[in-house]
């Protein structure tokens, strides 16, 4: 897999892989050294190899997974169980279901509990093949417990052995004690959270999810003004179900924007003139139903850098699988599967700002890998419902599988 | 799980699982001889117990698969990608894909390789808690051809631990060499395939892919009648693109009528008053990315008894995961998670004529048991595209997860 250190791939870029086949990767120091045909990356080796037999099988980056909520307390099963009843959500909700379940949840956490079910997230992705992850807070909705939730996720990932990029989404909605008054909620992200968070340096992001019954645009501003005087990254959940005027997130440049069903024209143009990721997210689509995805062959065609991400969550997205993203990808959006292992990778490294050292394998990068027992790629995606991935290194490190080479 | 030894289950009687908290089964010598709370049973056994701890997982019985075509040879990546790309059947096929490379694979292999590729689809089902599978034929298309894959789903049949139920489709496509006379492939079928098939008791059952661009109702009249006069069980892929009147099939009480995608209401006060299982195969609408889905909301509240299968198939369903079935048949046919475990066990039981022995964890039955590491049955749907089997046993032997328990 070749970068493309110029910016995040498009168009017809996104679907050159840059396979090497009958290929080795050289290894030293947590760093890859050296990346080419068996023979040559041998012959490159200046010291005695401790050499890992592939068994035939296909090498990629370590999975990308840019767009997490891994700070929950425990499964949503009455939304499950009630939306395919046909619920509504006031219904969900009057049922012990619903967001303000999953907050309670953890605002009744300490920071091990939460930290623990992040962990146990984190581990699940690693074996499905995931060494980079965004891990978003959103469920605590107060001071306390969105820092709890920041804090539980740096924790979680100091006993982790890939790459966590942590986000602040205290904008994930308005709870339900500011319900009347939105606005003060949003002061309490501006001048609590966000002034803390960047003190402690608890996290990198900042997200918004700009939405009817979330957050306004007008708020989103605000909220991501303040993150910008912090020198904290912005990113957004846009476009999911209603549509807003992209062109006013511009001036804060943001890393990725995600979701996107109901984009246009205008806003695929702009987009295209950015480096700004799209950040598809059709677990998402698939696990509520709908029969419509993102489309991501518009926004491919018209030249936007689009990632893909598993948006794991207890109330829209169980999943740690970002090989069933490939398959959604790949069998309801019409990405090829080469698009589809390009986004999954090195454009959600883009979408993290870690392309420098994740999602390729590239001398100098991080030593990242995923080995599939599948003879060619496009099987990763083919093959749903499965997990193909039998071992994962994280720089440098096994961290799974290795008794199954 | 109760069973319903009346029949199979119908309308409200599919989500009756009939749950033991603090539960356990008592097997001796291959069969379930108690189920109940663990005192109970614990109290009940007569001998030494070996005791397998579960920690609070839930117990099914293992999946009944009642619908597979796992006698190929390699992966149908072509008409993946070239599908994905939106082209047609015939340039498919013009590119190497289509099932005419599948036939072209399996008529060059041999029993024993053929026989390699089943097993290994049958070994990644037990993985996922399946211990009881209906394997079909299908991508020989000659006398030769279709015995050796049914010679070698019997012979990786006897090298399982599982029970495999033995289906002739040699209806499954004209092939090419009687593009021009069908009918004469249909007389092989019905005077030299099934004979054979009948008289080495190479199979239980023979089924017709009735659609335009395969077999005519007329046709699978003919070949029906010769399979019940050799006292083979009858099943058929009906309406899956297209209708045909299906009171024509009566005569032959076919056990299983499978996909049913156009069905309409007529069809369906027919099935609700007979023992035939409607067999919906939702992966492969997912696979080829439909936005529609068989109507499973209406057939169950017509009275119909449905059955959950997976199509594992290289072209149209390449997976082995009845748990992914589960999800898919709640997030897109909104069956609840009660029903979809029903309809993957006792009724694909049912729909083998095998609910005498397989399931359901009831006493007298085969202990055929799958244990998930969930503390709730609905999260087995819930997590999607992830592997919460941790055990599986087939008749009272633990064959994959010893370690994990």
């Amino acid at each position: 897999m070749r970068s493309g250190k110029s910016g995040p791939r498009r168009g017809y870029g996104l679907s050159e892989l840059g396979i090497v086949e009958e290929g080795a990767v050289l290894v030293k120091d947590g760093k890859i050294v050296v990346v080419g045909k068996r023979d040559e990356a041998i012959a490159a080796a200046d010291v005695t190899l401790q050499r890992i037999d592939c068994n035939g099988g296909v090498v990629l980056p370590g999975f990308v997974d840019s767009h997490t909520h891994p700070a929950f307390m425990a499964p949503r099963l009455v939304d499950f169980e009630k939306r395919i009843a046909g619920a509504t959500y006031e219904e969900i909700s009057a049922a012990g279901g619903g967001i303000r379940s999953s907050v309670a949840q953890v605002r009744a956490a300490t920071v091990p509990q939460i930290s623990e079910k992040v962990l146990s997230g984190l581990k699940e992705m690693l074996r499905f093949g995931t060494t980079t992850v965004e891990a978003k807070s959103g469920y605590g909705l107060s001071v306390d417990a969105e820092l709890n939730s920041v804090r539980a996720i740096k924790s979680a990932a100091t006993r982790w052995p890939g790459q966590v990029s942590v986000t602040l989404l205290g904008a994930h909605v308005v709870p339900a004690e500011y319900k009347e008054n939105p606005d003060a909620y949003v002061k309490i992200i501006c001048e609590e959270m966000i002034p803390i968070i960047a003190w402690e340096g608890l996290a990198e992001w900042v997200d918004v999810f700009i939405e009817e019954n979330a957050f306004t645009l007008e708020q989103a501003e605000r909220i991501f003004a303040v993150a910008q005087a912090h020198k904290l990254g912005v990113r957004a959940h846009v476009h999911q179900f209603s549509r807003c005027e992209l062109s006013r997130l511009q001036p804060f440049a943001p890393a990725s924007l995600d979701h996107l069903d109901c984009v246009n024209d205008a806003d695929m143009q702009l987009l295209a003139q950015q480096d700004t990721v799209a950040t598809l997210l059709p677990a998402a689509n698939y696990f509520l139903g709908h029969a419509s995805y993102p489309p991501a062959r518009k926004l491919i065609d018209a030249g936007v850098a689009v990632a893909l991400a598993t948006d794991y969550n207890p109330g829209t997205s169980p999943t740690c699988n970002m090989q069933f993203v490939l398959s959604v990808a790949c069998t309801h959006m019409k990405m090829s599967p080469a698009e589809a292992i390009a986004a999954a990778t090195i454009n959600g490294a883009h979408a993290l700002r870690l392309a420098e050292s994740k999602g390729s394998i590239e001398a100098g990068k991080d030593a990242d890998l995923a080995l599939f027992d599948v003879e060619d790629y496009r099987e990763i995606a083919y093959w749903f419902g499965a997990n193909r991935c039998v071992m994962t290194m994280a720089r440098g490190e096994i961290q799974f599988g290795r008794d199954r080479v």
